[in-house]
């Protein structure tokens, strides 16, 4: 059985949950650095880790150097990554294969194992299915004694759509074909874990902003260019949600008044260019291929065919004027530029640079963008972050918690 | 000389600015309705009233009811408007008529007397010597014996551009024509009161979220439309500044690539269509009359002239992209769009409704749009609204004060 007593019932106060989320995105760190960074006094960081420490869940480094004059060492505090486990799952369906990518990640959301699961088909019955097999065979992975399954209680699952994340509840999932499925307590009732259900992309962004290119920044921004153009905004140490929910929602940003109609009703819509759906439309009609798939649409631009580049580079130029539009409004600190399409970035990234450089406004011209694509596998990790960010609610941010 | 306690002095722990900050922007309220809405104890919300009623900055209304059974009266508080008094100026420079622009507000930001005094030139010498007669106007002004000298200690200067409100600098304004001006130290020295300089949007946007249209939202965006194209958002009840002073940007969204290029250095901005010049300019063309003047466009425009409607149409269209393209970005629960610009509204409105309408995405068209013009006193009061504002720098929020 899963050791007591559980993190988040040592985190109940706000310095409890500030001092663990410190450690768990940047340790390890000294007590002194921690009561620095978090506004506490030591004696109340040494208090507040005290638990902790009984419980398994922090150690005690071998100590760096002793204190000039107070003769005490100094012994940096780490997380001890091992104590828990999580499961992140993503269920995806690109239009090519639909499968569901499962990882087990220890408590700094480092990737211990993963697996892959093909789904017969897309409703919910069948994910419930191949879910309880990959937690299954995620739980038994590792080497011997490696006790997966006794540390692990929770499980996340990232899935594209509107997600209503307090209810567990995929209110519509066009790609799955889904609504106001509630899959969080039938994944709860076929593995005996701890659900969390969270949008993909906002799955990721927390993923990213806790334990990736987001960490110690106050806003961060991750956009994610595949089958469809995400984008999750952290602001002042939380994710956008939006007073309807809807934020971050940059594909239906209009770039060509006189483009193409989109699904939404809108025109010229980013996502009626950059998705990889509309990227292979457009591409056989330039190569007057009528099934040219993306692979091959992918190799002609590379050989040089410049009807076919440029079908790409349209895309480019549309991230990269909605990226500018989203660090003109929010104001993130850095971005991520993501996703399975960017797999062929070499074919985007110049346009995407010259449309951002073009239009960010003034001084967020300094806002970094990091163009890099993501496996499967990360948006599994995502919501693994996901599951390891729901222990600790109270928590604002990380670079500045107060 | 002005009488102390000052409310900030009093206002020193959260619980207290937050009664405040209640009461300013929503009462009179009685205790219990403050205790529930800050999640504080009725006993708490009592203590901290003490002071302010003691200071004179509250009164007790009389008795509504009885409370069944316990026959205590139920007296509501609410804030003494007329304990503290702040001036706010708006520097207007609109290409018609440079002017500053000032209201002496109560402390609930209702404007109690307005002045306007034409500008010498634009140089922060001469906007000091018209701001420190034009202060003294307003601190004179009112019934016998108003005594709003005596009660006066602050004023909210509100300017166009690059403020970095926190050194009271002006960083540039291209306006103006100014850059690094330390306009809130001159400003102090001229009146002897206590400065806040905030950018014209945001002090406006202040002023709505917490004495307008934004009342009990945690989050509320205002759009203005005029000279250029502004706008200010407020997240979970702060406003976004961004990580490198961009925020709320959305003039340079680009909304046609093949478009004017823009000052910004990019092409099609929402600036290259909907600003009083860029709409001058192309109704010029449109009507064939290189001198034409803004009052004339407006004319043609309204009797009938199709292609000079069509401008003020295409501009309409481009707001109301660029709206929409905010809305889908920063969720906020209700927009106000704004401005100098939009006393000609009819001429814009079909359009923006229109474009807003095909690009809000999914359950954001729930967001409800306030079209509406605003006169310069308002955006004095804006500032005058980010003086009173500044005295209570803990709150966050007032919809959620916790
Ligand atoms: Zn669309
Ligand atoms: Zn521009």
């Amino acid at each position: 059985m899963f050791p007591e007593p559980s993190a988040e019932s040592l985190a109940a106060t706000p310095a409890a949950s500030a001092v663990l989320a410190l450690l768990l995105t940047e340790g390890p760190l000294s007590r002194v650095e921690m009561a620095r960074r978090l506004d506490l006094s030591s004696a109340a960081v040494t208090k507040v880790a005290r638990p902790f420490l009984d419980a398994g869940y922090l150690h005690e480094l071998a100590s760096e150097r002793t204190a000039p004059g107070a003769g005490r060492p100094v012994s940096p505090l780490d997380v001890t990554t091992d104590r828990e486990y999580f499961v992140g799952v993503k269920v995806t369906t690109d239009g090519l294969v639909d499968e569901i990518v499962g990882v087990l990640c220890d408590l700094k959301a480092r990737v211990r194992h993963s697996v892959r699961h093909p789904l017969a088909d897309r409703g919910p019955e069948a994910v419930i299915a191949a879910l309880a097999t990959l937690v299954d065979d995620l739980l038994d992975s590792g080497p011997e004694g490696a006790g997966y399954r006794g540390r692990t209680r929770s499980l996340g699952l990232a899935i594209s759509g509107d997600v209503d994340a307090a209810a567990g509840v995929v209110r519509l999932s066009a790609r799955l074909g889904w609504r106001d499925v509630p899959i969080g307590r039938l994944a709860a009732e076929a593995t005996g874990l701890a659900v969390t259900v969270e949008n993909d992309v906002k799955a990721l962004t927390v993923a990213e902003h806790w334990f990736g290119q987001g960490v110690g920044t106050d806003s961060f921004a991750l956009v994610t260019v595949g089958a469809g153009i995400g984008c999750g905004i952290v602001v002042d140490g939380r994710l956008l949600t939006g007073a309807y929910g809807v934020a971050g929602e940059i594909g239906h940003i209009c770039v060509d008044p006189s483009g193409a109609a989109c699904r939404c009703g809108g025109t010229g819509c980013v996502e009626t260019v950059a998705t990889t759906g509309a990227i292979l439309e457009a591409a056989r009609a330039a190569a007057g291929v009528a099934d040219l798939d993306f692979a091959s649409a992918v190799e002609q631009a590379r050989a040089g065919n410049e009807a076919v580049r440029e079908v790409f580079a349209r895309a480019g130029t549309a991230i990269g004027l909605a990226v500018a539009a989203m660090v003109n409004i929010a104001g993130p600190e850095r971005i991520v530029v993501s996703g399975e399409g960017l797999d062929t970035y070499d074919l985007f990234e110049e346009r995407i640079w010259a449309a951002f450089a073009a239009h960010v406004f003034g001084a967020a011209a300094q806002c970094p963008v990091i163009i890099r694509p993501l496996p499967f596998e990360e948006w599994a990790r995502g919501a693994a972050a996901a599951s390891i960010r729901a222990l600790f609610p109270q928590v604002r941010t990380i670079a500045r918690v107060r």
